[in-house]
């Protein structure tokens, strides 16, 4: 990360207050420390009242402060968040024909993956999506690696060289019976020999795991052997790192779940019984959850990233975000690349809009069909402050408010000039008459990464465009 | 449209050979006649063949000739056709909250298009949405304008000199129980006295209707008197103009249908009943069509938009494309703007992928689960030999074969560098060991307007990226 000074954002600040709704904050100062901490969120004021009021306030000099405003029309929004990743497989975006998830895996999935053992290979594919991922303002993510020890690590240095938050980490697959050949771990300690290497190296380039943090990741139960799940567990306990992996994502993987863990009662108690549950547990998918398992994991108080692009390609189902509410889990979303096609979060908000009205396409009326919709405030929570509290750092980002970090998207729409024609970048095209809300209902449904004018990760600028 | 010459195309031109299948033509001259129309196709051809061989055939100079070649990785693909789009709702695109369709109508869209009676706004917000219909590589579409004869003739004019190939209808609707006081036919003859106004500027402006050819457009059923759809019937017999309408969009539609036809079998047969329903009708949405009413499209020769945007942000319900495929009825895609909330066609192709695997997801385990899922192949088919069928332009547009007229866009792609930079506009990242398939599939997946390089309709530029 780039050396900080003190910075004040001026202009439009746009958050989830709440899931049901968002905060517009107009005139605003937002004063973020140089440790890229906001120190100061003053609505109603200018330029010229920063500098008479708050900056004294706050004992800092105008000379040492870096100040950005927004031009007319932009605002700032919280940076987003991807709850589940998997970096290696971004060469297959939008490649998976008609498959579901477990031909999918053997077909598209295991060879890319064991590709990029070439750390040249892995060099390539990484900084190509961490780069797109930031440019669609992504800012924090939970990423699933490779199987390799080098390349995972060269991951992790990427994410911090280029500037995103992130879990990292390496995935373990030991089941003989699951795995291929060429493309699995030698044996339950070999998963754990390999994990423990990649937790030293992020020891190492980010001793306080500020921006980089180990995650165990066992891929998912049907990959994983007893033995593995069991040391992962363990692992977990003694260096209480977080967790992730998958769950009840389509019919075949559960089936497959039940067969090869005959004692067990159900796929999420597979995790539990292992040590694998807990808070810091981020749990992808969670299609077809029973009432059992969405309260062990709600009691456990593990997290749900939802996937709706994914789920919706790979014919998985439609995961119920209401419905997991209701039972108190809390949720984010995940691109899923490459089950999921899209680098973008905001892209997956959307995806989730729509997946809420299939979910109610299959209720009968009444007031449940319309509960199950989510709205255009519910959607842009789980895209900032809900990913923010599955990858645990609900304290720390997704909103705009004193002592949080300052991860943030300046966000800029088109404007149609009188004549027609539309200035500015992107497919946004605002006519002028617009409430904030319809502003965002718009940037919501056809706004890319062309709108994310700048990006900032803790106080950083990490990404802006020409 | 500008002057014309006479064009030669040289590189890769890919199109739907039949539904199943795309045709990839590398190292290919296609050459354009100073009408627009394809006089040759000639693979494995260079520019130096098509100087000493292909000119001389044709009797053309080489003088004369404009020749335009992909760049490495380019190709050239049809225009897409959107058999259906409401031009007046562009300026609501994402903004539909929680209703469904006759709320939705009631709340956002009669106001909108009643709006456009001020023909200044008409002009702005219908040249904004040409353009970007355009820059998304649109090249035909089927068009409901407003109410207004003015606006709708504008639309007429906008349509032909910003060279968007189109059917455009002046909406009517004179059913007093249904339509709002301020946006309401006064009689069954005012709609068919308006309709022929239309009718009548358009023979003026494209006497052979060769870009721009009128459409009878009553909104749907339930917004027309059985008067007013007996007296369009038989504009339709008179003048044998195209018809363009919806059907079974939505349960609470399909019983106003009921209660307001009572005596008529089903909502299709309204139509028929009226001399509506013909090869050249196109219906949209048809989500929940019974057996007797596609039955009785298919024998009709009628033709569906499928609007895969729409029907999911709306709660519509999931429209089965292999159901209507295999009962015989041609289909193309319609963005339904602003029930579908984007101009890209390419972007619906997507959705009706999606949408194919929610109707999957219905569909218990078996060869039609399978078999309702749409390929690649397929989504692109509907958007473009699929969609010029549903518009009357089967023989016209939507690949490029002898004697077709050229409606193209020249589509590229990213290439992400060896440093993991990419190189080339969008989101498209191609890493160079994809095959042709796999980069179509990405393009599907991750394209947007930037990859259309440049546009043509009729042989005639209407769009180029800087």
């Amino acid at each position: 990360m780039a050396s900080r000074t003190r910075k004040v954002f001026l202009g439009t600040f746009i958050y989830s207050k709440s899931r049901e709704e968002l905060s517009y904050l107009v005139n605003t100062a937002v004063c973020v420390d140089e440790s890229g901490k906001i120190a100061a969120v003053r609505e109603g004021c200018d330029r010229a009242k920063v500098e008479a009021e708050v900056l004294p306030e706050l004992g800092w000099s105008l000379e040492e402060v870096e100040v950005r405003a927004c031009e007319e029309g932009q605002f700032f929004f919280p940076g987003f968040v991807d709850t589940h990743i998997h970096a290696p497989q971004y060469p297959n975006v939008g490649i998976f024909g008609k498959t579901t998830l477990m031909d999918w895996l053997s077909t598209y999935t295991f060879p890319m993956e064991a590709k990029l053992a070439a750390v040249d290979q892995a060099r390539r594919v990484y900084t190509a999506v961490i780069r797109r991922m930031i440019s669609h303002g992504t800012t924090s993510a939970a990423i699933h690696a490779a199987r390799g020890v080098e390349s995972t690590n060269l991951l992790a240095d990427l994410c911090l060289s280029l500037g995103l938050r992130a879990l990292v980490g390496r995935v373990c697959m030991d089941e003989k019976r699951t795995c291929p050949d060429f493309y699995c771990d030698e044996s339950p300690e070999d998963s754990v020999l390999h994990t423990r290497a990649c937790i030293a190296h992020v020891q190492e380039i980010d001793p306080g795991f500020e921006m980089v943090k180990p995650v165990i990741t066992p891929r998912f139960a049907p990959s994983c052997t007893a033995a593995a799940l069991g040391l992962l567990g363990e692992l977990r306990k003694e260096t209480g790192l977080p967790v992730q992996t998958h769950i009840s994502e389509n019919a075949g993987e559960m089936a497959l779940v039940a067969e090869l863990f005959p004692d067990v009662k159900d796929y999420a108690t597979v995790y539990d019984v292992h040590g694998l549950l807990g808070p810091d547990t981020i749990l992808a998918h969670a299609v077809h959850l029973s009432e059992d398992e969405a309260a062990l994991i709600a009691e456990r108080g593990a997290k749900v990233s939802h996937c709706p692009s994914s789920n919706s390609c790979l014919t998985s189902g439609h995961a119920r975000v209401r419905w997991l509410w209701d039972r108190g889990v809390e949720v984010g979303l995940g691109t899923d690349m490459s089950g999921g096609y899209s680098p973008s979060v905001l892209e997956n908000a959307r995806q989730a809009s729509l997946v809420s009205r299939h979910v109610a396409v299959g209720i009968p009326d009444g007031p449940e069909k319309e509960r199950a919709k989510l709205t255009v405030e519910e959607v842009l929570y789980l895209a900032t402050r809900g990913g923010a509290r599955v990858m645990g750092l609900g304290e720390r980002v997704g909103a705009f408010e004193v002592g949080m970090e300052f991860d943030a998207v300046l966000v800029g729409l088109g404007l149609v000039g009188e004549d027609g024609v539309a200035v500015g970048e992107g497919n946004v095209d605002v006519f002028g008459w617009e409430t904030w809300e319809e502003k965002i209902a718009k940037w919501l449904f056809n706004g890319d990464d062309r709108n994310c004018r700048a990006v900032w990760v803790r106080g950083t600028l990490v990404h802006e465009r020409a």
